[in-house]
């Protein structure tokens, strides 16, 4: 047995030795709310994690007039104090690739509190589940990402390439965190974020960026209704010809990457508020949401079709020729990305997964942005997503990971990043 | 030419020569925002105009366990410290019948302020018409009921009946500003309500209530917007639902005091709020909105009827037989009202009407509800609704009133107080 195939037993064996640490590790980070402005007590946990990997670790609070200035920088806030980023590094002997794992440790609004079984910060165990929100998306991931780590350092290997651990605030909101990474210099040959891809590797990811749209009515007395222009129903119009718009640009799709993505790049209308009287008519509803990039077009040219489209409403209803709507593209944008499906980081992920599973693992399309978009094309990083966990649970109440998973994905980052980076024998 | 008929005449002849008088105070009034909560300043306005006409005040706070356990009681709020009612009576000489004058002072918010072309408390006089919230509903018609009282008293017209003049708050909300001085005693033998009726006589009205209907969805992430239920698409689903009931409802109305009204009683859903993120499919909406209640049902029917067309959602979507839709009855209530086509009361309106304008007046129900179903079912008083002002305007941006109208009623109703009290000669 070659020195590679013995350290990934030791490795394995390790994993299967050290599962309690894990998951404490994950309840710990889970019981942390770290919606936006709250990161700072589950980076404490990071921080902690890393010192005692003996990792060098960088925290910082991300800003600057470069940083707020960059085209890439979208936030729906331009003050980050108490919201801290935090990277750990793993420095290698030289002469190998090095290697990003890059993970958010931001997590969405829990929701409706009362459709969870369990309190949305219980990091609560049943059943080989943790319960959670952002068990899945993506605490899960990054505790896969510590424990490789852990591994590597408890087992004393040493690898020739950097291996560079980020925790990063604000992908939720369009990966600021990750931007600010970058312009402090963090770049290299290949990057990993394992978002919850139900164990699916995506070479591809779909892109993405929040609207807002104004949507004017008239306002009258509510008993007489008929002398006023109702926002709440024009809003109803504009909602059904978004969905014509998604159908007409999925109906494009074609890469077979995307082939059981039932909408590879949706349109997601998220909040919606309007009218301020229960008797009045109400003149004025705004609908927030998420407009689904393809990785084959361009940022702008996905604004001016929805921009276009928007301003068709004319032909669906004349009153939008008298007020058309509004539309605002704000807070949070998720640029789309792609590396070749035979790139290197991918051969070596697939090699892996197939080792530790046993299995051929599914290549597709992410059915949503990560931070991967911004690595590859603004940090000239290739990144390949993958992970534990699935979406359909993500941003859901009851929100859960299968611990297994977990362990699973940090057996096979493991043995990648060694395969990637080299070992120093 | 008889006493009555001369004294109709300087009445007349008074309003003509006091003009300025009149708009001044409507200006002052509008000027003074007495949204609810804000009512202060412009009571105090009345208060000095009343003091200057020589009538008893009585001025206080709603509030106490009989009131606020009361079945008709019903605001959004229990607490009224800063927003007094105000009554200002006329002694009668003995013998003649009482009158009470009865308006609102509270106004419903300005809206979207950017389709205001005046400032919605500017007060703003142009072409004869005076811009601002209020101005109809009913600022405009206090001024009719204080104009009248004016040139009663510059004229030293003695009555024989009390004469009893109301600014009471929370009419947009329910009428417990009524329904406190009901309880402090304030009847009558009939009342006028100079709500904006476009200078049409309602001997019958339109009851009406606030509804909330929660919505719910089932989150997941907007990128896999297909994993979860949408509340908004559902939400749509049952703003159509309403719109069938209130057309089924509109179809049984049958008086022809209802024939000009293109829909006697609406449902009107006057706000929406829902989701709480641009990137998650929305669990939860909230609607809400004002149910017409028709003078020929009682308010309970209403409700149930109301509340068994929602349990009839899951018959079109099978998905509300799962998650389905709860309402609640909150805030406002406004009782329906109505009195007989020939009560003396009507008649006197109508003929004075004719003196003054000319023409026949048009006898119709309320597209709305108002404080005279309070009147005449808790106050044992009967009640007509007559005023200046159109109820287009009412609620509106861009709200206003003609002036001209609210000498008009000015004058009619100064008639008919002469009328139906009794001249003490």
């Amino acid at each position: 047995m070659d020195v590679q195939s013995t350290v990934k037993n030791q490795i394995h064996e390790w994993l299967k030795n050290n599962r309690d640490q894990g998951v404490h590790l994950l309840v710990e980070l889970v019981k942390a709310d770290s919606t936006q402005g709250n990161e700072k007590a589950a980076q404490k946990i990071v921080i902690e994690t890393l010192h005692d990997l003996g990792l060098d670790v960088d925290v910082w609070e991300q800003g600057g007039e470069e940083f707020l200035n960059h085209p890439y920088f979208v936030s729906p806030r331009t003050e980050f104090k108490g919201s801290p980023n935090v990277v750990g590094i793993k420095k290698g002997t030289g002469g190998g690739r090095s290697l990003i794992l890059n993970g958010h440790i931001d997590v969405v609004p829990a929701g409706d509190v009362e459709q969870w079984e369990h309190h949305p910060y219980s990091g609560k165990v049943v059943d080989g589940k943790l319960y959670g929100r952002g068990a899945t998306d993506m605490k899960g991931g990054n505790v896969s990402l510590l424990l490789a780590l852990a591994a590597l350092q408890s087992l004393s290997i040493k690898l020739k390439g950097d291996v560079i651990f980020q925790s990063v605030i604000e992908e939720e909101s369009g990966g600021s965190g990750t931007l600010s990474a970058i312009l402090r210099g963090y770049k290299a040959d290949a990057a990993i974020i394992p978002e919850p891809t139900n164990m699916k590797i995506f070479p591809k990811q779909q892109g993405s960026m929040w609207f807002r749209i104004h949507v004017k009515g008239r306002s009258a007395h509510g008993g007489t209704r008929y002398e006023g222009v109702s926002a709440i129903e024009k809003a109803m119009i504009v909602i059904k010809h978004l969905r014509k718009l998604e159908q007409i640009r999925n109906e494009r799709i074609s890469d077979p990457l995307y082939e059981k993505v039932p909408i590879p790049i949706p349109i997601n209308v998220g909040t919606i508020e309007g009218g301020n009287w229960p008797s009045s008519v109400p003149d004025y509803v705004k609908l927030e949401g998420r407009f689904g990039v393809s990785p084959d077009e361009t940022i702008d040219e996905a604004k001016s079709e929805m921009e276009n489209w928007l301003l068709a409403l004319k032909d669906v209803d004349p009153y939008f020729a008298e007020q058309p709507v509004s539309i605002e593209w704000f807070g949070a944008r998720w640029v789309p990305g792609a590396i070749e499906t035979d790139h290197d980081i991918m051969k070596d992920l697939i090699a892996n997964y197939q080792k530790v599973i046993g299995e051929v693992p599914i290549v597709e399309a992410a059915p949503w942005g990560t931070d991967g978009g911004l690595l590859t094309k603004v940090g000239a990083t290739p990144t390949v997503v993958f992970g534990p966990g699935v979406t359909e649970k993500a941003h859901h109440p009851n929100e859960y990971i299968e611990i297994e998973k977990v362990f699973e994905a940090a057996e096979i980052i493991a043995f990648t990043i060694i395969d990637w980076c080299g070992l120093d024998e």
